[in-house]
């Protein structure tokens, strides 16, 4: 029987998707439910369930070697648990062991979406046959992961590269994570909207739309305000991005997320103000470029932190290198 | 003949010292001289060729099988060149070439001088039996270097964790390097020292001590202008050591240099102001722990970078790991 498959399974706050996937990288079979997530912690795993059984009723679920799980954050790989922020009743969830309940005896790997993206991009999207690379999101929120010298680096908890809750403002606003000035605080689609509102834009009458996806088309037209919600957007950005270029040393820096489909909206400006914090000669040469795998990063990048961990590498090869 | 040996050298802006280090760390043989910081170029490579000389003479030198470099920054270990900040005739200066020239055909192994205290610290010193550890100097400037999945990781370039030149106030004032607000701008013994006369401090007469160190006394004894000088550079360093935890999981910060020895001066505030910014789960548990190691800890760094290094890694163990 030929082993050549691993299951993957991508949990958000809004969705659960699962799919069974290939060494290189191809979606065989993928199953979506909404997420419950004011239910309580039962209610949430009776979804994930139902997304794993979906799967593992599929004709192909005998060649699967591996359960790959990219889960919003945060996350405890060293103990299989989570605890993501828009899913309150899970808290310190056993997910590993739930899903063991329903794949039998099948390794499973836990990391968190930001790492799972990072893994995604890094196998089948824009940081392709980078060594060092940012992989980030930024959206209602932000977050990332990291691959350090050509390895998806997911740090002993899962939740390494989470850049939107770093201080790029020391003595800033608070942050719901508790800490202040964070780039998350700034940076996300809800800050751009909300800075952009307090600074008197006002969505088109003929769409209403209030979110950043609005506030980018005004600023695509010159709207001042507009153009200045992503200016300070894009400030914080690179400086968070600068920041971790500074510590790790990257390559690539791979922007995703809705925000990011606004373009040059975003792109130009943070480009431009990578410049002022990007300062260092080992930092100057940084490439700022679009993610290419859209929604489905997380499933694809789940399947590949679970094709690298050790045990099906040695097997497999490089798929998740 | 017992190849047993590596030859360390940590060049500073004022002083570059050698040593031969044996597999435990211990200095053989330690030689030293001031750095000609202000000469040109072969002035500056005529001081550490003759440290290396001093070297090459002693007896044990046949028993050396590596040379380690740690180096004041930006470095860059793959051209083998630096550019020392306060040695300004170094700019792209082919170091390993020049130091080739003195050892002849050993291998030579450059790093950053943050990189070369955090394996200094991780070999021997406050970060051993560490995984993933950070270890700094606050001093009249702030530099680092990193430790992760329990070996030392410089980074492409040697410059990694290199913490002073992070942002953590993306409006604030410029910094040296071209960027804004970063940790070293407001957290150096030299900000320390800056911000409490510009608010109006003043030195004690019977020592004239205008320093950090001045500023730390004063702080020891209750002046708050002195105290406020010290939690505004604890709280800028715990926004970084913070963002830095976020981005690739820490255990344990190592904090040394001469304004860790001011104490709980320092270390107080700093702990207090990390809960501020270290508000993940994944982050809240980080250990902030002086150094060990002390002047010495650059040269103990390059020889263990040097046999951590892959070539000699295998044939002596663990030495660096």
């Amino acid at each position: 029987m030929t082993t050549d498959l691993v299951a993957a399974v991508d949990i958000g706050g809004t969705k659960i998707a699962g799919a069974l996937v290939d060494a290189d990288g191809v979606l065989l079979h993928r199953v979506q439910r909404p997420t419950p997530a004011r239910e309580p912690a039962e209610g949430v795993m009776r979804a994930l369930t139902g997304v794993l059984t979906a799967l593992t009723e599929h004709a192909a679920w005998e060649r699967v070697v591996a359960v790959g799980i990219g889960s919003a954050g945060p996350v405890d790989a060293r103990l299989g648990t989570v605890s993501p922020v828009n899913i309150p009743g899970w808290r310190d969830f056993p997910l590993v062991d739930g899903v063991r309940g329903t794949v039998g005896g099948l390794p499973v790997t836990l990391v968190g979406d930001g790492a799972a993206i990072a893994a995604g991009e890094h196998w089948r999207g824009a940081a392709r046959d980078r060594a060092n690379a940012l992989c980030m999101v930024v959206s209602t929120g932000v977050g990332g992961g990291l691959i350090l010298d050509g390895r998806l680096r997911p740090g002993p908890t899962g939740n390494a590269g989470h850049i939107g809750h770093i201080s790029v403002d020391f003595n800033g606003d608070l942050c719901p994570c508790g800490g202040r000035g964070c780039v998350e605080r700034i940076a996300s689609g809800t800050n751009i909207a909300r800075y952009a509102l307090a600074a008197g834009w006002r969505p088109e009458p003929e769409d209403g739309d209030a979110t950043a996806a609005g506030v980018a088309r005004a600023a695509a037209r010159g709207n001042p305000v507009a153009v200045e919600a992503f200016e300070r957007s894009a400030h914080a950005l690179a400086a968070g991005i600068a920041a971790t270029a500074t510590l790790v040393e990257l390559e690539t820096v791979v922007v995703g997320g809705g925000v990011s489909l606004s373009g040059e909206v975003l792109f130009g400006p943070l480009r431009r103000a990578l410049g002022a914090y990007a300062t260092l000669p080992f930092v100057r040469s940084i490439e700022v470029v679009p993610a290419q795998l859209g929604a489905d990063a997380g499933l694809v990048g789940a399947a590949a932190a679970c094709w690298s961990d050790a045990a099906t590498f040695l097997a497999h090869g490089a798929a998740g290198n």
